[in-house]
Formats: structure tokens, sequence, C-alpha cells
């Protein structure tokens, strides 16, 4: 069983598929695992750490996907990729299949099988494996963090001999995994911080975190609060009373995070060009849903935009700004996966392709296109 | 009475000598205040701000300094500046005169009053104006945050599903303004902090803030923990036993922050390109002495120079970075120095020459250098 790692194809990607630590497990398993020349090296991983892990370094691509049987990246592949990977071979991967469609198809005729990572399901046993939650916690962080290198005041309050200086505020909106982590981040710099998120029940987990939580709290709200995390679709008649609060609120913040992403289509927008030229000058806007659209007004995917007087990041592939610990735990959660399809007395691939976990991400399979969101 | 505040003019300079609040503080006092147009602009303040405060715009540096009694700037005036200023013009700034001797003697000859702010004795009445305690620590704020940019792994501990990622390892060498704010940032965001400091009376103010001071802690060390502040010099073979305490612990290190300055000498060098080498790939150094030669071999002022598999920056200016908070204070320190110079009855410029704060800070006067350090 021959487990095949390659430096990732798309120039703006600096993560990689496996650790170090990764390759020594599977080789634990009885797998021959190697890896492109190369491969970690923008995760600060050397070919001599993969080598002492026990794992072989090839000199291209071509020679890394020879006769491999499972392949392991962090995109999906490309169409040289598919060339040199032989018919049946298992590609895991983040393939971001909606809106790729094309790209679906083609792997479906490459014959390749294909298993997207972001399709898993959000049960218990799959947690270790959840590479959209490993990822959106870095890129929570990291929004922080170019937040307050483009900002141009310091994000503590100080108290100094020559007079004191206020705290920066800070607006998160979208209170999941990435929203959480920036609220968590920001905190620790010593930023006033607030969130808003559509699910009434985000209020206490971002008042744990000691975030203030944005919402208008009429009765309608507090119905949907205790309802649980998924709760009914709010009024219109709310909806217009939130949207101005938020609008309201956001002219008083020195940094907005937006965080907002709906699986399979354009990401909402929340921040349009009128609230920028509310904010102040030298405000800056982190827009974390960029690749998807964005949610904010004149974001450009890939740039500091700067509109009006306010700066607005459009960073693309945030995790991969942290990659070195991106590539830690998406390898770790790789691996947690393609463990469970490995038989390990055979030291060999042992798909249940009845399981949930494999339903739910295989995409393609002997020349078709197996899974129900795009089979048809 | 009028008080000029010009658009500084080099292009690395953001910060300005001027805000609203202390704009209107000299009106209060009596005074004119003149700003050139854009002054601000690049610390967040506009024009009207200034206009608000009761200031008036001029629209180039030559209107500005017409007529002025006072020029409050952040850097010392250029050629061209000094043939637009008057003679007998009180022109306060940060002159950093040590090393530019010769642009001393040009001040003097266009017979402008010099008074430098970096020369401000460190005694209690002075404390509010003294701008390179105030602009150091927000040069070892920035530096962490400028760190954590650079830096390709996540700052704190982080337990997720998918595996703990560990705490970032920072070492901050020299405990002075720049190096306790920076060990105080660092451990905001989480990270395991050390520091160094050739004073031993440091380890307690480093211990204080949550880090780890490393020395070597033999029985010389002791006695001088206790001599106070400024210890008597440490002996060759306890510098020696230090140096390769310091130089073992930097291999360990994700983050390396200097700030050890000597007045008027170069900067010390701390960090070797052995002990760089020494470093996992992916660290970063970041040296705030570049602009004295650097603590840091290697580093190149102005660059993100890469050292081995080492980034080490060499940012210039480091409280420009975060200029508006710079702004703010430096603003403040000038104010209440120049504050103490004016009769407020008078509504006038009254300098006693005799008063200690002003002997320190006068460089020249009516054509001659009259700093004893530069005089002669």
């Amino acid at each position: 069983m021959k487990i095949a790692v390659p430096l990732e194809s798309d120039p703006v990607e600096a993560r990689v598929a496996l650790t170090p630590e990764t390759a020594k497990r599977f080789i634990g398993l009885g797998a021959e695992v190697v890896v492109q020349k190369g491969a970690g090296a923008l995760s600060r991983i050397p070919d001599e750490a993969y080598e002492k892990a026990g794992a072989t370094i090839a000199k291209d691509a071509k020679v890394t996907f020879t006769g491999a049987d499972v392949v392991l990246k962090v995109r999906r592949p490309n169409a040289d990729e598919l060339k040199a990977i032989k018919k049946g071979t298992l590609v895991v991967a983040t393939m971001d299949p909606f809106g790729h469609e094309d790209d679906v198809k083609a792997m479906a005729e490459a014959g390749i099988t294909a298993v997207t990572m972001d399709f898993m399901p959000r049960i218990t046993r799959a947690q270790v494996m959840d590479v959209l939650s490993s990822q959106a916690n870095l890129a929570g962080y990291q929004a922080v963090i170019d937040a307050a290198g483009l900002f141009d005041r310091a994000m503590p309050m100080m108290m100094t001999a020559a007079g004191t200086v206020s705290a920066a505020k800070v607006f998160v909106m979208g209170a999941g995994v990435a929203g959480l982590q920036a609220i968590a981040t920001a905190k620790r710099l010593g930023a006033i911080v607030s969130a808003t998120d559509v699910r009434p029940a985000a209020k206490e987990q971002v008042e744990s975190l000691g975030g203030r939580f944005i919402a208008v709290e009429d009765e309608e709200f507090k119905e949907a609060e205790t309802a649980g995390g998924y709760a009914k679709e709010m009024s219109d008649d709310y909806k217009k009373k939130q949207a101005e609060l938020v609008a309201s609120h956001i002219a008083k913040q020195d940094i907005v995070i937006t965080t907002a992403l709906i699986p399979g289509r354009p990401a909402p927008k929340l921040v349009t060009k009128e609230m920028l030229a509310s904010m102040q000058p030298g405000s800056i806007v982190i827009d974390l849903a960029v690749e998807r659209g964005g949610n904010v007004e004149g974001a450009v995917a890939g740039e500091v935009a700067t509109v009006g007087d306010v700066k607005v990041a459009g960073y693309l592939n945030v995790p991969g700004r942290i990659a070195a610990t991106a590539s830690l735990l998406y390898a770790k959660n790789l691996y947690a996966f393609v463990e469970t399809l490995i038989d390990k007395e055979a030291k060999a691939l042992a798909v249940d392709w009845e399981d949930e976990l494999v339903k739910a991400t295989v995409l393609t399979r002997d020349g078709s296109i197996v899974h129900p969101a795009f089979a048809g």
C-alpha cells in the first residue's frame, strides 16, 4: 500500500497534507509513504524530516504518483495531476466541489476515487477529521493577527506617562468556529470585542469568551435563543431592526471581521459601502469569506483594498498564511480518516463503502460521479 | 505666538507632532496654530479635525513656517526646511543628534533654537515628556504584532479536536521599555516568554510580567541583582557563561526580539549568524535596533532578510508602523514640554534657559552649538 503526497500545485497553497508525525503513523500501519521533494518546505517541514520518519522523497510529481494507492492532498487535483494518477487511486483532499462541477466530472472521467474532506459529517466520531473546523479556527486567529498588523493603533488599552490610549473596538460578524477564535484572539490582545450571528444561540458562546453579543433582544429573539442551535428563520421585521442595529454598531468600530459562509452558496453581503463610509478613517475590515464572493462590498480577493478611508483585506487562503500550524492539524485530520480505511491485519486499503463517513465524502468512483449532490 | 506643524518630509515618517487635542490646548494658551495640509493624514487625522480644534491649514511647508515662533516636528529639519524656518525659531523634534553632527552644525548655522526631545532627562517631572519611552513602548508592542504576522504558526497553545498545538516560544533580549512591552504583548497572545538583560535587576520586572529571566544565577549575579538598577559591570567570566546560556536558549526559540540600544553608540551585536543557524526553519527574529546598526548579524535596515532558514525583520521606524497611537503619545509629550516654555499671562514664549530640562535638550541657539555633548 503506497501513500503519495505531492507538492501542492496551486501557487497560493503553502500547506501540505502530511507531516513527519502522520508519515510515521501511516508507516506503522504498514504503508509505504512517498513525498515529493519540497512538499513541506512552505510549512517548515524539510525533506529530511520526512525521511527521518521513514518516508521516501520522490524527485517530481510523476514519480510521487507512480503506483500510489492513496494520494493525500490539500486541494483537488488539477488536469495534469489527474493524468499522472492511475485509475482507481483513492485521492483524499479538500475538493471544494460546489461551483466546480466540471472538475468533479474530470475526476470521475480520470477514474479516481475522489474523497472530499470538507463534506465530513459534523458528528462526534468525525470531529477529529473535521478539516473545516481545524482550518477555520486558524483563519479566525490569523484574521486578528492580520488586522492588528494593518491597524495603525494599538489593540490594548495602554496607560502610559503621556496618557491613556484607549483599546481598539473589534466586531466579529458570524460566531462559528472562525468567529469564536477571532473573538478569543482579539480579547487576548486587549481589544473591546463584540459579535453577532444569525443564530441567537450563539449569544452564550460569544459571552463566554468575553464578547458582547449585538442583537435586538426582543420577544422573538428570546424565543429563538432558547430554541437551540438551528433556530427558525427570523421574521422580516426582526431582520430589519437587527440590520439597523448592526449598521449603527459598525460605525463605532475600529476593526470588523466577517466570517459568514453558507455551504454551497455565495457568501451573504453583510457590510455595505455605506457602512464602510460610516467608519473612522484608518479602520480595518477583514473579509474571511472573500473566496466565496465576500461578506463586504468592495472586498477584492487577494488584495487589501482601500474603500474610502477604510482598508478591506481580502486575503486568500487565510489558513495557508499560518501554514505550519495549518498543515499540522490538516494532516492529523486526514490521518484520522484514512486510518479508518485501512485493514490493519492485511496492511491494505479496505474501504467500507457503506460507512456513513465514506458515503458522505466520496464524490467519484469507478468512472462515475457517485455523490448525491452531484450525480445525475 | 505662532506654532507651526509641517508635514514630515521623510517619506518613512507617518507620525505627526500635533493632534487636534494638543492643538486645542495650545490655542487655549493663546497660541495661533498652523498645520500643513495633510500633515496628519498618515496618522489618521484629517485636516478638518485640526480645523475643528481651531487650527489653520496651510497649503505648503513655506506658508506653514512663515512667521512661526515655534515649530513642532517628529524628525530634525532637513536643509530645505532650515531655509524656510526663520532665525530664532524654537524647533522641537526628536533630533537624534548622535552620529549626525553635521546636521547639528547646519541647525546652528541656520540660527534656529534646536530642542531635541530624546535628550529629556529621565526624572519624575519629565516622565510625561519622555518621547523615547512613549515610542519604545509602542515599538515593543508592534514588534510582537510584526512577529506574529511573519510567523507561520499560531502563538497560543490551542487545544483542538485534531490535537494540541503547542505555544510559540518568544525570547526578548533587552528588558527596557520596549522589551517589557514586547514581553507583555507576547504573553497576551499566549506565547511562552523569556527575556534577558545585562541588568540583573531587570529579573524582577520580567518575572512580574510572567516572563522567565534567562541568566546564569551565580553568586556574582545575586550580588548584582540586589545592588539596584545600574549595577557594576559583570566580570568577563560571567559574561562568557551568560553568552553560552543565551546561545543555547536561542536555539530553542521560535521568535527572538532584540531591543538593546546604547545611547550615542552603535547597538551591541547580540545574535550571531551561528545562533540564527541553530534555530528551527521558519523562526522569526525582530531587530528593533536596526537603525543603530542592529543587534542581529545579517539584519538589513528596512527589509525582512532571510538568513539561512530564519526571517530577520529590520523594519525602520517601528513606532511609525502604528502611527495613529504613536502620534497621539508623541504630541502629548511635546505639549507637556512646550507648555512649560510659555508664559500664560503674556501668552508668549518665555524660555527659562537655566531650567534643567531646557539645558539638557537645547542643541543650538543664536547661531551656535550650545549643548555640551556637541559644542567645542
